[in-house]
């Protein structure tokens, strides 16, 4: 006998707003067995059009090949069918508009190929926008940033900043026509200064400017932007959820893991230099192992169950665990109508 | 009031199996004024990947901006809901393997963007196949080549060799799953030899196996592959519609205008030598002149008055007008059923 689905049975519908492992169908097994009904995956990072083709090609197989896991979803209305049929639904998206080259038009080509959410930048200043390694006062780019932003509003394609700078995010929810996305930060407000990676983390303002364009911001378990690192309690992890809903509401908090495994170490090269630098600016240290209590989105129950335990009720559990995102893909993933 | 469009109120349903005029909307007004319901378009002769999604963001304008006027189509149901609306549908197609580069994963994606014709090779060997300008026993190549031809049966991509050599021709129709076009080239039978381009027609012999095989060759008004060139008349083009059915039955013959303008005669260039010469290895002598009563698609209601003269009943003139690609593209852009 098959056994039964982890998506299909579980309440409420889980969303994970981003996570970047190695595609596999190991993978694919923790999602189901996490009860994960949809995954934001990235098909880049620094890749052109050309690669970006490539990884489209790659994941064509991995679809084809875990058709009894997976299935590609390109609106919510294709998640909810996706996880009733007890599989997991995959997001396309991007965390740098790199596979956009100089190009407007690429947007919509690539929106058609089905990529849903693209990040303005990863890190450094690219020709959108600037990421958190850069100055904080630098934001959007006035011509292509701008032009950027509005074509992604036009053809449906979720503006997402979380490695962007403080202005940079700022700008986007100004320049932006639809609610943009955090798929994945902390707030530093809760997590403090004193981490590793304390410029990915977002401010209070801003989170509070966030909730109120309807954005949402996706709570990630990856140790170098938690609190006390990969020591970091599921107690701790709760009181930053209790405490990001108490700053911004309800409707604003989502989980995005930012889980990565299965990459080779030399992996990390190109994800803090890419062909940009020779070497990263910033040390290479390995892969920080992962909370005990979050080795895997299989985990997942276990944090569904701990905000039970705080006293959250089953309809605020379901905002966050997946509602919120839902309510973003359904509206952001829609061309605007002529 | 708005004037009745042509394709809506006039029948049969016609549909051009290759034009490559630059694309313009003074081109969709002629195929509005010539009933031409749907038209095979190129994207790409030597352009890559790359290359070729900037192609396909130019004709993302040209639809929107055009739009009163045609609509992409990716299927034969398509087609006909475009054709019921008063407007053209185009129907993408390559006329070289180029945009796969050497990976056979862009055959998928390149039909994600909704391409779904594509011709082996424009008249030189490339790692698919051999070109008319090449020795007629060159073929197609066995590894690639063949996996090529299999992979776009297996996701719906209709395979060409208009510009082929015989023995691609041949290959192409036995490697195949699938019935094969012949988009646009004429009988060397009835034409002879004594033409300049005459490796560009197909023999008695091809034809012939490609009936029987159910493929359907377009017959062409492009000059250089007629009897007589520019001074060809309806009259000998009717005869070699008759002849060419006659040969291989009334299934099998479309047509395939091979119309083109608007294009500078820099363009020519491009053509005949890509980036892989530096010159042409045939002489470039400018465009031929279109026959006086074929000088744009806005003919066509002359030419099918003419197949009735002829004799033709009006359910074999349908055939050659549409009928008979209609019946390719719906079975052809299908992918197989699993």
């Amino acid at each position: 006998m098959k056994p039964t689905s982890n998506i299909q049975s579980s309440r409420p519908l889980l969303i994970d707003a981003l996570q970047y492992s190695k595609p596999e169908r190991a993978r694919f097994e923790e999602w189901r067995d996490g009860g994960v009904g949809c995954v934001h995956v990235t098909l880049s990072i620094w890749e052109n059009a050309r690669e970006t083709l490539s990884v489209i090609g790659e994941w064509n197989r991995l679809l084809e090949k875990n058709s009894d896991l997976i299935a590609l979803a390109t609106s919510a209305d294709e998640i909810e069918k996706i996880v009733a049929s007890g599989r997991t639904a995959v997001v396309y998206g991007f965390q740098d508009t790199s596979p956009f080259e100089d190009d407007i038009e690429l947007i919509e080509v690539f929106y058609s190929l089905g990529v849903r959410i693209a990040q303005l930048t990863y890190n450094v200043q690219n020709r959108v926008a600037s990421g958190c390694w850069e100055s904080d006062d630098q934001g959007v780019s006035k011509f292509f940033g701008r032009g950027v932003i509005a074509e992604m509003n036009r053809v449906g394609m979720l503006v997402d900043v979380s490695h962007c700078t403080e202005k940079t995010c700022f700008d986007a929810i100004e320049y932006s026509s639809r609610p943009i996305a955090i798929s994945h930060a902390n707030p530093s407000g809760f997590v403090g200064t004193d981490i590793e990676l304390n410029r990915r983390n977002k401010s209070t303002a801003l989170l509070k400017r966030l909730a109120e364009t309807s954005g949402v911001v996706g709570l990630s378990m990856y140790p170098k932007i938690m609190k006390n690192g990969s020591n970091c309690t599921l107690d701790t992890f709760l009181d930053m959820a209790s405490w990001t809903v108490d700053l911004v509401g309800i409707d604003a908090v989502g989980f995005g893991t930012d889980f990565y495994t299965g990459w080779p170490e030399s992996e990390i090269k190109w994800w803090r230099a890419g062909r940009w630098a020779r070497e990263s600016a910033i040390p290479i240290k390995g892969f920080s192992p992962w909370p005990e209590w979050f080795p895997s989105p299989v985990a997942f129950p276990n944090v569904l169950a701990g905000l039970e335990k705080r006293g959250f009720s089953a309809a605020e559990i379901a905002k966050i665990a997946g509602e919120n995102w839902l309510r973003m893909f359904r509206e952001g993933f829609q061309p605007v109508s002529k």
